[in-house]
């Protein structure tokens, strides 16, 4: 199934650029570790305990853990070059945003949700991870400032719940997200397309 | 019902709130929306993870997502006159601290917890939303050391607890609470009552 | 039942040094007694909510909240004095550390999860309440930094998991684990054994 090659990509990806974000704070290999599984496995986390749905994925698949921490150390030892993979990371990161919604529009759909619930189950997988690797590291969470990413899982949660209950065929319906969802990403990143900015300087409290 | 109509009005300030916290930290509108889904709902989610009490609020009536993301970009809107309005919405918070606390405690009593815990259920959904908004916004959570807030939770919990307890009718132990805790509040705020700090500046580790 | 004792001198170490790193941020009493509740329950319910292992220890038994409390504002009475007992406070958190884990793997092996999940699970609860203090503390997590303390509670739930698959007696294996783990602790306390750092400083993002 294309979505779960690519679930692996996604969470091979997440952690190794939470590897580099670790190394960037000095962590050792076992918090570089950590990082990486709470960054690459803890959007779905977050959406299950949200939704009550369990067993988590890496409860029930432990060698998910496995794989993860090996992406990190794997990424400890090539960090020298790691500076050139700037884009190979941020493509196929796009590609982890768009499967990870994808993959969460499916938990909020087999539950029964409402249609605004399967859109955020989906944001949430995609975004969450990146969200507490900010949070462990001590920085204001990336998602918030950064070019679209958010949104680029929202656009691409709502199409793919639009297709569903349009009736057409699953798999067809997968290939049109992802065909939108990473140009979009990518596009956001070429370009710098940004949501605007809330500035707010009054001391208010 | 009275709770109802506060629970809305003290997501709405919690949320507008919350916005203005995320427009100090330059965020974008969608980090704007998520903060202030967080403040504003963050308390009773983590109330109900940690007593297994599913769905959440939010999951079943996804509309509160839409009213709370409405007011914080709302709140963007009137940012330039939004510091004329402090204490509007310090007073609006306190009655939102209270409403919160009495739906929270309801939540433990319904559930058959322990006076402790039913306690406890009304402070974490009073405190908690402000507690998840400062650690997203790398703040240390003012609630940790500001003007009385847990405590007037804590003392709203156990009035209203003990008036159920006691036998009194519902909706007089309720006004009874919100007259009792609402004023408290609002003379920490005027007296700038605090609890009595802990400074040790020792280097244990 | 010795693993019972220990666990109350752990929770009691916890709140007490948590206490201290909560009047480092001059955290006021409420908060004082937050952060240690969050520091000495926090990993047991965050290993309880990832598995699905309700209800919660604290929920269960409300008085623990009470014990961590108490323990919390006793260590503010002696704040003076409490820069003497730096090791005796790493000595008990030792033990803790060590029960903690063996506690933690027992929750994993009671509901039948897979071996890694048993460690993680214990490992969870030796850890997690540090990494919750320091994120509301906002510090980086002094567990991704300092001596060995993530892999002495791997360790020992290792040994400890091990034993019990070689159908060891329970009392033994408990025994034995600690007297590994507790020793291993300290030794990398006096001896700074630290995990290789992982140092990076190219901007990726």
């Amino acid at each position: 199934m294309l979505l779960t090659v690519i679930f692996y990509i996604g969470i091979t990806v997440e952690a190794m650029t939470a590897a580099l974000a670790a190394g960037r704070r000095n962590m050792d290999w076992f918090g570089v570790c950590l990082i990486a599984s709470v960054t690459a496995l803890g959007g779905g986390t977050t959406r299950d305990i949200l939704l009550d749905h369990y067993p988590l994925t890496w409860v029930l698949n432990p060698y998910l853990l496995l794989i993860v921490c090996a992406a990190a150390l794997f990424t400890v030892a090539i960090a020298r070059v790691a500076h050139r993979l700037r884009w190979p990371f941020l493509l196929l990161d796009a590609v982890g945003l768009v499967a990870f919604t994808i993959i969460g529009c499916n938990v909020g759909i087999e539950a029964g949700h409402h249609p605004i619930i399967v859109i955020v189950a989906g944001m949430l997988t995609g975004i969450t991870g990146g969200i507490l690797r900010d949070v462990l590291c001590n920085d204001i969470p990336l998602v918030f400032t950064g070019e679209l990413y958010a949104t680029v899982s929202i656009v691409t949660g709502t199409l793919y719940y639009a297709g569903l209950t349009a009736g057409l065929p699953a798999d067809l319906v997968i290939l049109v997200a992802i065909f939108i969802g990473f140009p979009l990403r990518v596009a956001a990143l070429v370009f710098r397309w940004e949501m605007p900015k809330f500035v707010y300087d009054k001391d208010l409290r």
